[in-house]
């Protein structure tokens, strides 16, 4: 077994203050990787925050792909011989806005990704993602990555792990909605089945911080191929990391029985109208 | 508001006794119409039971769509006013062994679908589908259909719901697997989570009684468009019948924020390689 440690971390954000965005972030991806991180993974819109009053602000907040908070990352993923993969509110070389997610190595940037999926007010914001979501292979396991809202499409998820994606990393905002009492959140479950039907193990970073009235679910959770979390759901608005020890290399084995195979026994003939 | 009640029969079936299974089926459709059951679900191969020795005593237990399960079933539809959804170990027209489920009424059959998905030693019985699953307008709602495994492919699932399924029915006979304490099945995961990104009911009926060594989840469950059980899951080895009272008409909004709708940003240009 090759053991690799996930971390995620639940950082407590502010909308605006991109300074303490990256302090806060900075302060936990070094803690994660003192507890022996290889993999870290940092919420949606890390350097931002989330609320925005409008797309001005938005736009005084976002950077380029070369700005601090990249810059930092990857100086942290060089120092510590670790990935990160976070959410960055981004301006892109066209100038447009971006809620996007970047997967970073010693080298740099390995992939970025920009949200295909757009939740309520970010559509008036940001300009959604064509692309497909990124899987890349690092010293650290075979990841993939999407943001938030884009894991309730399936057919997305289903694509990272078609790519052969061993760990989806999902930097998230999960705003609280209300549930019944003593049920897991909506969000969880849903992370939990993607990595079941996909047999991949899924790390959802989500924040803490109340912001401008808007709760957040807290449902950081790391999940394992067979649906079960690893660790969390801490569904507690504080900032925590979790870690959990996994051997990504069981997200290879797709067999479920003697004579089945989560992948093979797709019949893609018959979706095609879910392409419609 | 329309209300419907829904009903999930786990009843305990023996593999080979098929007096005795379509007795029990018959027992629990009468017990839920009693209590008002608009709509009765009964598990996969309600019939025959599971765990055949070999496809000779599955075909033993096999029937046509005009046997005496089909006939007692449409029986019970037309007395009571109900619909009745379940598993039937069928021979076809072609004398081929086929895992299937009816959707019924007191008009007859409505719908006949043949799982397309099989699982483990299913597919030395069983010749699959190769159908999309039926959705077909109903007096009491408009109802799809799939059989247990076909619930782990998302993009089956999403089928039914492009094709309006208000409440997706799905027979099972969940085998039962290891699981961390105090965690749910992965099965009522799963079905939790395609309600949820579907935004419909899903009503799942599992069964109970070990089958030769076998042990089922027991995990009949009703789950609504937010992914929350109504009613179960279950979990134990009896014989139970769980009713849920559902507006359906509450699958037909999908609209989960002010500019969000679960269907209308679904983005298919982009998943066509999920067909490949």
């Amino acid at each position: 077994m090759t053991e690799t440690i996930v971390a995620c971390c639940q950082v407590s954000l502010r909308v605006g203050e991109t300074e303490a965005n990256r302090a806060a972030c900075r302060a936990a991806i070094a803690g994660a990787a003192e507890e022996g991180a290889d993999i870290v993974v940092v919420p949606e819109l890390a350097n931002s925050g989330y609320v925005f009053a409008n797309a001005e602000e938005a736009r005084r907040c976002a950077e380029p792909l070369d700005g601090e908070t990249v810059t930092e990352w990857t100086d942290l993923a060089r120092a510590h011989g670790l990935v990160v993969v976070g959410g960055l509110c981004e301006v892109d070389d066209g100038g447009v806005l971006r809620n996007s997610a970047v997967i970073i190595d010693g080298d740099g940037v390995r992939a970025v990704y920009r949200k295909a999926h757009l939740w309520d007010r970010e559509a008036l914001v940001f300009e959604p993602g064509a692309n497909r979501p990124p899987v890349v292979d690092t010293a650290h396991g075979r990841l993939g990555v999407m943001v938030c809202y884009d894991v309730e499409f399936p057919e997305w998820v289903r694509l990272a792990a078609l790519d052969g994606a061993e760990l989806l990393c999902v930097p998230t905002n999960w705003p609280l909605e209300p549930r019944p009492e003593g049920e897991r959140p909506a969000e969880v479950v849903r992370v939990q089945a993607n990595a079941s039907v996909n047999r991949m193990f899924v790390a959802a970073c989500d924040r803490a911080g109340a912001e401008r009235g808007v709760e957040w679910v807290n449902g950081t959770v790391i999940a394992g191929p067979d649906g079960f979390p690893l660790a969390g759901p801490v569904c507690a608005d504080r900032a925590v990391t979790l870690l959990a020890r996994c051997d990504l290399s069981d997200a290879r084995v797709k067999r479920t029985s003697d004579r089945n195979d989560a992948m093979a026994d797709r019949r893609p003939e018959l979706y095609a109208p879910v392409s419609r």
